[in-house]
């Protein structure tokens, strides 16, 4: 690839670029596109208008990166939480790292590369991009050093701000913890694997337990139940019931005039504080006159301590002497609860986690394979075998072309947007117990195969098996990578161009949701804006911003001119994040930063194979100084790695007992205790009020929950947020409905 | 190697064995070496007639190996202990694994691999050894199946035996912690890093922090202080005084009737207790009147508990939100605590960690180069160049055939003996805070070291470079490794004749100590039977007794007959050991079968290896379907190992609440709290009591230690176990010169 083509396809892409902007400049003037481009204002206000009509809203105008550069941290940090916050710092380090290797890289080592070996330069403009990396050094040249002396100034400034980066974020994390208003997952304890008993039940032996063994700090707990039959069935029919209404809303609202009004908490008629209390008062005199069957109980609880040390206790210490049974952690936030997994008995747990593992590796490795094998099915003579009608199309050259070019990459891209779902499956199946949990879990799994099929599958270019034997042979892979990434060198740029920009220009336009909003709006008829927020996908968007910085890294002092291309990529997704993040996005729980871990650990990665791809070319061009120098980096590295280990991932993996005693003594001594108690036993629900009265019934705890109904926590967590929108009394029909099956099923079931 | 060949050397080493044992047995009847063969009874016992003249002292008897044989667990481990009793389990499981494989082996595959090919088969005798080896079956022969069959009975019998001797001693290790009588490391938390304050010493600080945060457990501490200069004058002059001391005693023996009384408690008139209560008492006094120099604190203190559950939360929850600082880990117990590393800044640990796991990786592998480069100058040319007065000897062919043949594994022999007290060094320099820890983790570099240089040096002959290079590509390591290990089968059942059962019969006779003894006796002419008993050194023999446990799971169904001589060698070390375990060795501190855990993964690292093993000898005889069934086979062994790690780990990881609450009831229903509070108070002490009391003279703490003595704990766990026997008026004379030396350096410093 010659710097003019290159040129020219950054031109490309900034005019694409540019115009997308621009583009979204006015789309997200548009009433219509509200409830895309503002789901998260729109969730938070109830009233926004709009609609007057002015010809400024079809003028592109810049006012938004103004707003989203401008925003200053601590307004994020209130706004979406610590995880976004993370999410920006990591921006903020790729800025400012690659600030610096760009300036040290592209003044110190491009003349060097240019000029490395006697040839005859033509006009710059139709150089090849390879006189621009480090294959265009000599061998054994004089001027390597200078390339250690840049690897070493990139490695020592990255560890600068990545411990400044960690201690910030771990403060931030602390004062998080310290400072915001009492959350109920600090109070509260998930056990599981309670050991059944026959003289028993499992609510009585977990509540002897607890005052045995925890007398002083036990407050109380709810058990977790499992969907029985009865359960389903309500649950299909409020499905049903909600399509039905849904559409009666709709057809509604087709005459009414176009307000920006949630659909959520509509009025006080058809609140679902009100539903709740009509059904579970009726409920509880339901279950007081016959007998409606019970919820199984699961082998876990949700355990709630007077003061957040004796929960972190609980949580901390084993506690019994099988490590099998009674088992403790720290419960999710309410919001954050994956109920469905509280349900796997616990002793599947480990294997499950051993199964997705494997599955996840194998998925890993053999991606490409089918793809590989669906892109060959789409060559032309394919084509023309199973369509022969686009025989005649497919004739014309230009047509051809575009096929043979783009069909590949396109099946490509489409194959690679099922991963996240995938890893998100896994995830799932391995059996996390919060949301939060399973997002970060499939983040992990999503770095991996972004790491492995976007790099290390490029670099070791062949057959999968040919790619593991390289990998296997630990004492090769420096060499093997430092023959491979200089030759990648254009691909990379030319990804970070495409993919990278590209991939920003689609997150700010956000295609699906504009293109669903149209059809829903203008073909399916339908006016609400009551559209469920999404949560922001940080198991897609982490992977991919560490994915730039590791490119960044192992191309800095090979090939120094992906080095502004990156830097446009990190600040434009600086302000593009930032607006997502202020504008679309809402924050459904927050996990106080417990990704930055998982970047720290990928930099660190980063540089060690940077480091080793230089100890390998270093070695190549038969420099043993500076082969020599790379090594006492790497040992620094790894020292400064295990020091970041020990100095701060425990803040980040559990709570320190000062700083919870400090908050339960400032809770007591300003008599907010009583109240977070109060709050505490209806904080997490499993179903909807109704399943839980009707099968909790002789428990004291749920007995409160049913007689307050569920308070303002209650509302926020519901298992299906769409469901309290369906006014009482018509669900009260359902519910009815139910009812007489359930009777009918259990006379049946007597009778037999 | 031929039948006869190995027969003959398996008759040569059954005599030698045979010969030592008589030997052992008539020299056990000796007076004059109870000392070496009865140090345990000789400790425990006050007196021991043995000294009536009879026949029956000079002829062999099996008595020993029958009361050996007999002993109960029970017995074992009440007067050895747990760890013992572990170690005593992995010979037991050993036996009975070996046993199940020499029946299949034998009956099964041995007849297989001698007709594996169709030749003319010669006399058994002078028949090769490699005839019984796997190395004769014919490729693609149909009854590699018997082989496979013989693994897959192996592996599931020896994870089912393992799983029951992991839960047999996880159940003892469970009925040690309950019932044993109140241990003061159950109640005592070892606080390190505490952070310095200008304003107020540490023990203030140490003190503020846990009334404030643990106000309801918090009992006492104590502080460790640095060995100032003063303290090391002390240590010298008494070690001095020792010596004279010992001389004197020693003198006065030589005249005195020949009786087996313990010398480390001879009397009251100088037992410690008087010693102890006389100088803390003197030290007080004095302390008062004039300004003795202060010891320095250490930012590290032991913290005393009024309950176990309390210190176990303390020990296991985050203290701050600094991870650095307040570390808390459970105290390991009085006799077990290694003082001078405790002295050792928190921040230097990880650091010391890194460093000593880089130093034992490096040595172990290196470990051959100069062993290799001293060999070689060992050689017959060099010996003539450096020792010319040999020429004579050395060209006679035996003597030449000796130097040539021995000298060079003699020289190995003798390298291979300072690897123990090379690793020892490593983990003493690796920081950790118990004895105990210490041995384990020297166990951990032995065994690794041994594994290596004995297992994998061996069968990858070669230069250090080229067996890194095997290593290093994985997919290899099967092929290469079934290429090599039935070659090196001959070796490896030599091995286990010579090493193996030499090393027991070593063992037994003590030669080292006999010969010491004998020197001492009757050259240096000391006639007390005051020597210091040792404690059994796990830290040589656990990794022994799995070596061969790792040579009998690779040989198996590779080379069947190293079986039988290793089921002689478990038999043998049983009897062996547990006479040791009776009759030399005391222990002197208890881990409560931490041991087991390495036993376990080395078994199951062991059994993976021969399945990876079995993978490549079925891939090179070209069975791929018994390759295939090895796959299977290899995920179980895994999965077991995972469930395992789950459901025992834990036990032998920390306590469990249950237990230690249980056991806090019971002691508080019996009144026996106040008792074991005040026991606590002293029974940790860093130096005598001198030391303690000059230091700390200001804390309440230290001067209730004084005012009390050192109770019968403090005796036990003193720095220099020989310390306690100088008599009190003597030592005096040594503290009060001591004294002196210190007012004149004090005086010295304010005049400068």
């Amino acid at each position: 690839m010659k710097i003019s083509a290159l040129l020219t396809s950054a031109g490309i892409n900034i005019g694409i670029c540019v115009l997308l902007l621009s583009l979204y400049s006015v789309l997200r003037k548009q009433p219509g596109n509200v409830s895309v481009y503002f789901g998260r204002k729109l969730a938070q206000e109830q009233n926004r208008s709009l609609d007057s009509f002015s010809l400024e809203r079809f003028v592109p105008s810049p006012g938004w990166i103004v707003k989203a550069w401008k925003t200053s941290d601590e307004e994020l940090l209130a706004s979406a939480g610590l995880d976004a916050v993370a999410f920006v710092r990591m921006l903020v380090f790729s800025i400012r790292i690659f600030s610096i290797a760009a300036v040290v890289c592209v003044l110190g080592i491009l003349p060097l590369n240019y000029y490395g070996q006697y040839m005859n330069h033509v006009e710059i403009p139709s150089e090849s991009l390879d006189v621009f990396t480090i294959a265009n050094v000599a061998e054994g040249s004089q001027w390597l050093w200078v390339h250690c002396l840049a690897l070493y100034i990139i490695s020592c400034s990255a560890c600068i701000l990545l411990y400044y980066e960690y201690r910030r974020i771990a403060r931030m994390r602390l004062i998080h913890i310290t400072q915001s208003p009492p959350s109920p997952c600090h109070f509260t304890v998930l056990v599981r694997s309670i050991p059944w008993s026959d003289e028993r039940s499992l609510s009585d032996t977990v509540k002897s337990f607890f005052m045995k063994y925890h007398a002083s700090g036990y407050l109380s707990h709810q058990m977790i139940y499992r969907v029985g039959k009865v359960q389903k069935l309500m649950n299909k029919a409020e499905k049903v019931y909600k399509k039905i209404w849904l559409n009666a809303i709709a057809m509604e609202k087709k005459c009414s005039p176009l307000k920006y009004k949630c659909g959520l908490c509509a009025g006080a008629t058809n609140s679902p504080q009100l539903y709740h209390n009509n059904l579970g008062a009726k409920n509880m005199s339901l279950d007081q006159s016959d007998s409606s069957p019970k919820l199984k109980e699961c082998a876990a609880a949700f355990v709630f301590f007077k003061t957040r040390y004796a929960a972190v206790i609980a949580s901390e210490v084993l506690q019994s002497s099988n490590p099998m049974s009674w088992v403790t952690d720290l419960a999710p936030e309410p919001h954050d609860v994956y109920w469905s997994n509280l349900r796997i008995p616990f002793r599947q747990l480990w294997f499950r986690r051993i199964a997705t593992l494997f599955g996840s590796i194998v998925f890993l490795l053999l991606f490409l394979i089918p793809v590989t094998f669906v892109q060959g099915l789409s060559q032309l003579d394919q084509l023309h075998k199973t369509f022969p009608f686009l025989k005649g199309i497919l004739k014309k050259r230009f047509m051809s072309q575009i096929v043979t070019g783009y069909l590949p990459s396109v099946i490509f891209v489409l194959f690679l947007y099922i991963v996240p779902p995938v890893m998100m499956l896994f995830s799932t199946v391995e059996g996390s117990i919060s949301r939060s949990g399973r997002k970060r879990s499939a983040c992990y799994k999503v770095l991996y195969f972004t790491i492995w099929n976007v790099f290390f599958a490029n670099v070791l270019s062949g057959s999968v098996i040919s790619q593991i034997n390289t990998i296997s042979s630990p004492k090769e892979i420096p060499s093997q990578l430092a023959k491979a990434v200089p030759r990648q060198a254009t691909f990379f740029i030319t990804y970070v161009l495409t993919s990278g920009w590209a991939s920003l220009s689609s997150e700010i336009i956000l295609l699906f949701g504009l293109v669903w909003n149209l059809i829903r709006r203008y073909i399916l008829g339908r006016k609400d804006e009551s559209t469920s927020v999404p949560s922001f996908p940080y198991h897609t968007e982490v992977p991919r911003v560490l994915l730039f910085g590791l490119l960044g890294f192992t191309c800095a002092i090979l090939a120094p001119l992906i080095l502004p291309f990156l830097l446009v990529y990190f600040l434009l997704g600086y302000v593009v994040y930032r607006n997502q993040i202020l504008n679309v996005y809402i924050p459904k729980y927050e996990t106080g930063g417990q990704m930055w871990p998982i970047a720290h650990n990928t930099t660190i990665f980063s540089l060690l194979l940077a480091q080793i791809i230089a100890l390998g070319v270093f070695g190549l061009k038969k420099s043993p100084v500076a082969s020599g120098f790379v090594i006492p980096l790497l040992l620094f590295t790894l020292l400064f790695n295990e020091y970041c280990r020990k100095r701060f991932r425990p803040i980040f993996d559990s709570f320190s007992a000062q700083d919870l005693i400090e908050m339960d003594k400032a809770d007591e001594k300003y008599g907010r205790m009583e109240g977070i108690h109060q709050q505490l036993q209806s904080a997490y629900c499993q179903f909807s009020p109704v399943a839980v009265s009707s099968a909790e019934n002789g428990s004291s705890v749920s007995q409160e929950v049913d007689a307050k109904g569920c308070s303002k926590e209650l509302k926020d967590e519901l298992h299906h947020p769409t469901l309290s929108c369906i006014p009482a009394p018509r669900l009260e029909q359902v519910v009815s409905s139910v009812r007489l099956l359930a009777t009918a099923r259990s006379k049946k079931a007597s009778s037999l």
